[in-house]
């Protein structure tokens, strides 16, 4: 029988944000596969659960997936990591696919499963849902995304900035992903619209390389991480 | 000395989908206070940590909460919450607080914080994030809620739907929140925009209750729930 392939969502960074069933599942795993940045990177959502696994008895897998906007790039990358995922299903074995954060949540998973279900369409799958990177680090910023009536964006910052502005206008918080691409430009615009004293930035929270830094403007271009986002909320109190 | 304060998630139905975090706090909590909807209901957030506590050897408070939209009703409702906490806190034990889902995304746990604070400025206070409902749902749903460089919207179904029209013109997904609230003018709304067939509705996601429909027309009035969501994801595969 082919195996069950499961995307499980092992939280932002804290192992202790893990769920009860992602841990019961990565213990359970034969095989676990868990993306790279780079062939010199070690697997951060790996990292986070490395205390959990048995690399005697468990195989690991940790396809490259370039940090590349390249279509075709990226398109490779996934190939050959469902092909991976796909041989170790057709021998039988269940397989735990480990995404950062939230499997629902821009995570590359949704890519990988796309492919396997080409290939077999009847595939069992489930998908494991996980705290995401944007509720630890309002917490950790001591802010809400949203109470009572109010509307939440989540964006990546991309080239353009318009649909960004517009969301800050219509919306009372707005969370901005990777906001390494473009911060100047960003911090720029918080400032037109006044709205500087309104954001947080936050990278790797939940990890012992956590900042929180309240001061946009104090933020220097190389201390800008991947793993790094902005919350503006109309209703931060005045500092 | 005063006792700290735990806003903990417990996420949104399934106990398996606790924080590895969550468990233990709670499972070393002198004190646990768990709103409820009425007198004569149960806390649903208790209900999930149920098999985790212990009432002979913890103290557990569940203040009512009323279903109520009145500002006065609800305020009412809270000031008594965080007396009834401040109360504990005063008395040296530290407590946490139960929250359904995640504590920053639309948690009543705020509120009560809010009025601790203004007590007790320097109180020791930890947000313990939690899986979201809206992440659960897309999972159960089988959809994304974001991928690549998309953009996704949270809000909840208020009076006036215009917002909610805005934000279907410009996200790729929207969830809406507490849908029982005016669903035949969002039925009407999502078929004026063509968008019906990539609209899923799920209800008390993650408990055995829980309910997937994807077609919104078949629903009747009687069957919609408070702890109802909508996404519509304009990227879903026609059926």
């Amino acid at each position: 029988m082919i195996g069950k392939v499961y995307g499980v969502g092992v939280g932002p960074g804290d192992p202790e944000l893990l769920t009860v069933k992602a841990l019961r599942l990565i213990r359970e795993a034969k095989v676990i596969c868990s993306p790279r940045a780079g062939d010199d990177s070690e697997s951060f959502a790996l990292s986070i659960v490395k205390d959990y696994i048995d690399p005697a008895r468990q195989k690991i897998m940790t396809p490259v997936f370039p940090m590349s906007m390249d279509k075709e790039v990226l398109g490779k990358a996934w190939d050959g990591a469902a092909d991976q995922v796909l041989a170790e299903l057709e021998k039988g074995n269940d397989l735990v696919f480990l995404t950062l954060g939230d499997p629902s949540l821009y995570s590359t998973y949704s890519y990988i499963l796309e492919r396997i279900k080409k290939r077999i369409k009847d595939i069992r799958s489930e998908t494991v849902s996980g705290v995401s990177s944007i509720n630890l680090a309002a917490a950790r910023a001591g802010i809400d995304l949203a109470l009572g009536q109010e509307r939440l964006a989540v964006m990546p910052m991309g080239r353009d900035l318009e649909p960004v502005r517009s969301a800050l206008a219509d919306f009372d918080t707005v969370v901005l992903m990777k906001v390494n691409r473009g911060f100047g430009k960003l911090v720029s615009l918080l400032g037109e619209m006044g709205l500087l004293g309104k954001a947080v930035y936050v990278s790797r929270c939940g990890t012992d390389r956590e900042k929180i830094i309240r001061d946009l403007q104090a933020i220097k271009a190389d201390e800008l991480d991947y793993f790094s986002i902005v919350i503006v909320r109309k209703w931060i109190a005045a500092g």
